[in-house]
């Protein structure tokens, strides 16, 4: 993650830093570089997407999925959320919890994550091809070679089923990755560290109890 | 989770439901049992709150905690979130991904996973008692005992923290947690199945090298 990433050193590389991405508090946390970015929209499987429905504000999780500079998400063609953020700016976040970081007050306690908020105009993907092809690559962007073995989509299917993408206009990363910062209280007598913490793939019941016996 | 709650049956058990909260789309997924709310509030660590900034939507992830029918935030007194969303109406979600489901077809593929999203209006704990109260509660909870053995905050750390609450308005809970839902596709020769996930604390470095060692 490189936090020395600023708006005077904006490169290719970076985002633009504007008034809707600069990070204003604790700026050493943040990064506007397109691979920190990247990292972080790729490692969460699920992000929350924001969007304003009659002036009122709106957060829907979903699945979703990265090509290059677009972001994708899908659901029911029938889905609310899905036809009225079409043409909409949305800000879509990923959040990836790491841990809570005890220090030995209550000011210094804190949070280990990775955040990547990005803005952009969602649009609704039109062409059956385009939808069909973009669907193949969340597929098998989590499970590799899945979609070649699976009972094909039919025409309902996918006519039921909307894309929408949207391409990252703005975008800032935050991520905290440290012990407690609070060294000027190293001298008090209670336990300060990390209590690192991850999402993982659990075995299921089943699997546990064949494991166990 | 109680998915036969519905707005004909709608008691002080239940959030009301409104055009804001009612769940349009698989609405055997849905509910709006306080129970069923409170239970999703209290077991993620993170929350997502959606708010409007000069027409624009924003979704900060934050750490949260509840009390009854109110939710907490807090963050540095100098954050531009905090400031802006006090007195405004939020759309605060919770999500808990629970697996990936494989199916049969690419149609039904899903995920469990538990979400709650609850909207209120914001507001800043304006006293300093209410404000370390909370601080207390909040740490207490996660950690409980913790706040007694912590060097107390000082006053000036105090400032610097915002407290914000809201109280829960109208809410709606989504759950799944099922098999692929395929069962039409069962004579397709392909691993159909779920796999759970779940965010768990982990050792640290140092400690797995210990148990390793």
């Amino acid at each position: 993650m490189s936090a020395r990433t600023r708006a005077s050193s904006t490169t290719e590389a970076d985002y633009p830093t504007t008034e809707r991405s600069r990070v204003r508090r604790l700026h050493q946390r943040g990064s506007y570089a397109r691979s920190d970015l990247h990292a972080i929209l790729d490692a969460a499987p699920l992000c929350h997407v924001g969007y304003i429905i009659d002036g009122a504000p709106y957060v829907t999780p979903t699945l979703h999925w990265r090509d290059g500079e677009r972001v994708y998400w899908h659901g029911s063609a029938a889905s609310r959320f899905l036809r009225q953020v079409d043409g909409k700016t949305v800000c879509l976040t990923c959040s990836l919890m790491d841990g809570y970081v005890l220090a030995r007050s209550a000011f210094n306690h804190s949070a280990n994550y990775r955040s990547a908020m990005v803005f952009g105009t969602a649009r609704i993907v039109e062409s059956d091809n385009e939808k069909t092809e973009a669907l193949r690559r969340f597929t098998d962007g989590l499970f590799p070679g899945r979609w070649e073995t699976l009972r094909p989509m039919t025409a309902q299917e996918l006519k039921a089923t909307s894309v929408l993408w949207m391409d990252v206009e703005e975008a800032t990363a935050k991520v905290r990755a440290a012990p407690p910062g609070d060294p000027e209280d190293a001298g008090i007598r209670v336990w300060a560290g990390v209590l690192p913490m991850r999402l993982a793939f659990v075995s299921p019941p089943r699997a546990r109890a064949r494991a166990a016996g």
